[in-house]
């Protein structure tokens, strides 16, 4: 072919195409094309990250046939950097390789370069990198008395020249350290510039020569747990996970108790926010060290948390969001440095908060709502997190509502009498025979069912201690659908004691879910007032996801998401036995998991996707359930179960439900308050 | 006049004018026509800088009648103002009084609120107001459970609302403040905002209530002394200014020996770092008290500096400074935050560094030439500022070449026998006798010349202790003017002793300027050593300057501008006789005074003017003297008096110069090395 010829290219997966004259650089056309591909070295062949394919054969539908030699042979540069740092056989550098004729290019989502990659197990979703800081390989001039430009001058000169890089400024802690990094690196350094498309673009790091390490993290504040993702902010890869309970449970199980500590104590603040600070410091380290990654090498970090872990965090007063009008600080995104923070990641790293949708509804449900995308669809989908305070959002394309309700702690286990954190020994799966109103168990920590061989073999070693939240709401479900609860929630005592599993307590029953006994742990029983507990917090939830269905006027939701640590762990079927959440399709009910940790992620590799929350999260129609009059009015009616007020018919199409039973409700508000107290305070 | 009705209004000294309908506020008219009238409280009669008076009568030029009544009469909002601040009669509050007829305003440059002003002796220039700092009066709505915004959100949404500044961002160390500020002001507060027109608009700090205090300082560090004004960023007025010795003095005497500190001790960088900032501190805290001002109504400081106290300042390594290729860190401008370099003002406070433009003419000379502007003129004006190094600017609109030039400390007192700093005792003026030969003295401290009454009554407690810099350029141009030392600079003892006042001195003669004795000090002696330290140090700057002159293609100068200490003593007449500057019209010669503080102070009050200089520097063409072959033939060329190769017929026509009788020149390199040394570095 001759110079002046052009030739097809097509780029997959996205399938772009163009036309390209002969002894173009793919790397070139894909660009041109606004295809991504990563290039740290500018295209000097140092960097590995242009990695491409080429798909050879006929394309008919596309009407392309790429053949072999369409695409230039590998020549030195290839072979150099395949020598030092291995390179697939079918892998080129786009860089180097040119359009000799026509092609279909395959752009590979996970390029690995020089380093053994620990996958992790969950969120494997490929999320489209635009990371808010990019890494650039330069040449810079060395200085000359006849152009007297200083060296961050002529830095930026080459960053403008090679990378048509303008308008860069310099953190200016970096300032006194760049003379000596282009020194030590013969005037050949790499370059981490932050420009998340608001503030001016900021050379925040800097290294001797190559450097191709770019890394960021994710993180998920909880109240109960805070979870860190490595990720890589080239590849988009999750490097490492790593998880632990939040240090601030000696301050207080539950926020409110946290706020209160605040209010007593004059170092209060201080204390909880050092804590945090330095559990997640942990965490970080711990994943650097798990992913083989240094820790200057992490240059963005992004959090979600609850409004009053995102203060605490923060360093802002929580005690506003304690009562009425429950004032957040800010709730707009926020980008910050690492270090006003005391993240110990590279000093010069850049942090991005996202935004609180309201004083109940904080970075985590925006965070959740990013990736779960309600936004983006015809669905109406109901996302729902449970915590001591459950966030909820409701919507889709058109329309999207949220808002909070005072679950209380119940379904994380507390204030039930045998309640427990989700750990070994805690029953988390329960199955009720309606005969013999036996149930059989299963405990975390063991595979196996409590009539099985494998569960009298384990049981010494790892006893059987509590239950868990998911375990009591699955336990009431099956006691519901074996008729030893009525409808209306009451243990029923009238149908004899079963050979002990129902005995009297007080003027109330208790059932007996697990005798214990020798080599069988303690017995587990559930009691009236854990019945009554659980019916309060799953009365609360429902009744805040109906007003928002009132709000959007719907009587049923397409689509549920369980989001959260509870949420993953429940079975779907007890939640809406129970009536936790609507009736729905049950195969339309799914847990998504830390959703908040993957809108985190999300942001982290992505800066349109923090332009998306931030624009959903103004949309969002926030919804106090403390000012609506209906709220109480569908909390009292969804005290029973199944519902009193709402039929469950997708439900029953799957499940035989008892016949309601219907007695007057004798628990009030004064438990409520006890539980949830925020909306007195 | 009905209310369709238009009416012209024209404002002084701006003279804009335009047409508005009758009832228009005048501020709103000042507004729309683009001239500044400043408001923090946006309106609300409470901050009363609006303040404009009426020009009354009939203007025939501008055909403007404006009548007294053409106003709106005083209302209560300015009758409440005046009781509480009081305002001129003659005063109206611009945001109240309404056009009602066509009006002429003055518009006042120095409002003054609140508090009894200190004059600053000098600099008296009028600069216009544009600070990147503004205060700006808001009513913040209260927390809605309806609508959750945060605390910052609805200040962000007021500020967008009642100020129409959109896009603001807050510093991360205001956002935990936040919320208390708003509450302690009951939701009204003053915010500063920084908007430089470069980074997002930030509100970088925030007071409950209201406050109308809003300074900046500029500062000039210089080898030797560090100078600080304290400025109004809303009237522009200068408070205060204080100056004090650089306590870097003790590192080293001149810049280089500081260099050398730094790279013989392993902490000298911060040490000196630390003494220079501290000084300022102390420089910043003396002048607010002065001023009655707080520090943190301190919101903006400029610095100016040569590029090795820039360094230091900066906390840059100045080493590189000191060798060739007398690299730069950085040579742009600066903006940075005032705690990232410890100045303790307000703790958002904003700090803009001018940029460098070359390795040896720094900020300062940026600073200088702002204030100066050549390149605003036709006329190819010279400006000098000279220390250690002479920083040498020189051009008009078409075209400005800069250069440096090392003088050695010569010029400062240094390395002359009698030499002394600028202090009481120090001779500072001098007469020869051409008949005598006896010279009549004039010192610091006394007003008198020597053969007056009053000197002889306080010598005794002054002294005569030494000759300063401008006073031994003086003495030895008055002794080449009366023949005691020839054209090539040699002391002349074949005219006889002349009363013991040329008294031989080894192979060399010495003359003795003041002779001392009983109650007239002690003896000060010229020697033949010092005239050649003056002859070396004044062909280094005549050289450079020289140089930049063949580099435009000019054989003379329009004007000739001194600027810095040395230039402000020294007598542009005997600068000329020695042949430090060239030939010019003496008329044209003056003393600028401190112009890089002034230029400070311009970048201080106004962003435009940052943007003027950074352009500027761009556009500067620096001339590195040591790569210029033809310094050295200049530099040999100029050690005699008056100059060998260049006539000085403008000078000639008013200064009665000997005949030039050339000797060849016998000191060379060796000495300037000794002295300049950075060049050989």
């Amino acid at each position: 072919m001759s110079a002046q010829q052009e030739a097809l290219v097509l780029f997959m997966p996205s399938g772009r195409r163009g036309r390209f004259p002969v002894g173009t650089p793919v790397l070139d056309a894909a660009r041109s094309l606004g295809v991504y591909i990563e290039s740290v070295c500018g295209g000097r062949g140092i960097c590995g990250r242009c990695q491409i394919e080429q798909a050879t054969g006929q394309f008919a539908k596309h009407g392309i046939t790429s053949a072999p030699d369409n695409i230039s042979p590998a020549n030195e540069v290839e072979a150099r950097y395949a020598g030092l740092r291995s390179l697939a056989p079918e892998r080129r550098l786009s860089c180097q390789a040119r359009v000799e004729g026509d092609l279909v290019i395959d752009v590979p989502q996970d390029v690995q370069v020089n380093r053994q990659i620990v996958r992790k197990r969950a969120e494997t979703r490929h999320i489209d990198r635009k990371p808010a800081t990019r890494l650039y390989y330069v040449e810079v001039e060395e200085p000359d008395m006849e152009k007297p430009l200083g060296d961050l001058d002529r830095l930026f000169a080459a960053l403008k020249r090679e990378w048509k890089i303008d308008g860069l400024t310099a953190d200016f802690r970096m300032l006194s350290h760049i003379p000596d990094i282009l020194r030590d690196g013969e005037w050949k350094v790499t370059v981490a510039v932050h420009d998340d498309g608001r503030s001016p673009a900021q050379v925040i790091a800097a290294w001797p020569g190559f450097n191709g390490d770019a890394y960021g993290v994710a993180v998920d504040i909880g109240s109960t747990t805070i979870a860190v993702h490595l990720s890589s902010l080239l590849s988009g890869r999750t490097v490492a996970s790593s998880g632990t309970s939040n240090p601030q449970i000696r301050f207080g199980e539950d926020l409110m108790s946290r706020v209160s500590y605040v209010m007593m104590n004059p170092d209060g603040r201080e204390a909880l926010t050092r804590t945090v600070r330095e559990a997640i410091n942990t965490l970080i380290e711990r994943v650097c060290s798990e992913g083989g990654i240094r820790r200057e090498h992490v240059l963005e970090a992004v959090f979600v948390a609850n409004p009053v872990m995102h203060h605490l965090f923060l360093g802002l007063d929580p005690v506003p969001l304690g009562s009425a009008p429950f004032a957040l600080a800010v709730s707009s995104s926020l980008d910050i440095e690492a270090s006003q923070i005391g993240i110990e990641i590279n000093p010069g790293a850049r942090v991005y908060i996202l935004p609180c949708i309201a004083g109940h509804v904080g970075a985590d449900a925006a965070g959740a709502t990013l990736a779960e995308g309600p936004q983006n669809s015809d669905e109406v989908t109901l996302l729902v997190d449970v915590g001591t305070n459950a966030e909820i959002v409701l919507g889709n394309r058109e329309r999207i509502v949220a808002a909070s309700s005072p679950t209380g702690p119940a379904f994380e286990g507390a204030e039930i009498s045998c309640g427990q954190r989700a750990a070994p020994g805690a029953i988390e799966r329960v199955r009720v025979d309606p005969e013999t109103l036996r149930a059989k168990i299963r405990v975390i920590g063991i595979d196996a069912w409590s009539d099985e061989p494998e569960f009298a073999e384990k049981i010494d070693q790892v006893g059987v201690t509590g239950i868990c939240g998911s375990g009591i709401v699955e336990a009431i479900a099956e006691m519901f659908l074996a008729g030893v609860i009525t409808a209306d929630g009451v243990i029923d005592g009238s149908r004899g004691d079963f050979n002990g599993r129902i005995v009297p307590d007080r003027r109330t029953f208790t059932y007996v879910l697990w005798p214990g006994g020798e080599g069988q742990g303690s017995p587990i029983t559930v009691t009236q007032n854990d019945v009554r507990a659980i019916q309060l917090a799953k009365a609360a939830l429902y009744a805040g996801v109906r007003l928002l269905m009132d709000k959007l006027g719907i009587s049923a939701v397409d689509r549920i998401k369980l989001a959260g640590a509870f949420g993953s762990y429940i079975d779907p079927k007890y939640a809406m036995v129970l009536g936790l959440v609507p009736d729905c399709d049950l195969k339309k009910v799914a847990a998504v998991g830390n959703a908040a940790g993957t809108g985190a992620r999300m942001a982290l590799l992505n800066t349109d996707h923090r332009r998306e929350i931030e624009a959903l999260v103004r949309r969002i129609e926030k919804i106090e359930t403390a000012l609506e009059p209906r709220f109480q009015e569908h909390f009292v009616n969804a005290m029973a179960l199944p519902n009193k007020s709402d039929p469950f018919p997708r439900l029953a199409a799957e499940v035989k439900l008892p016949e309601p039973r219907l007695a007057s409700v004798t628990d009030g508000d004064g438990r409520r308050t006890r539980r949830g107290g925020r909306r007195r305070g």
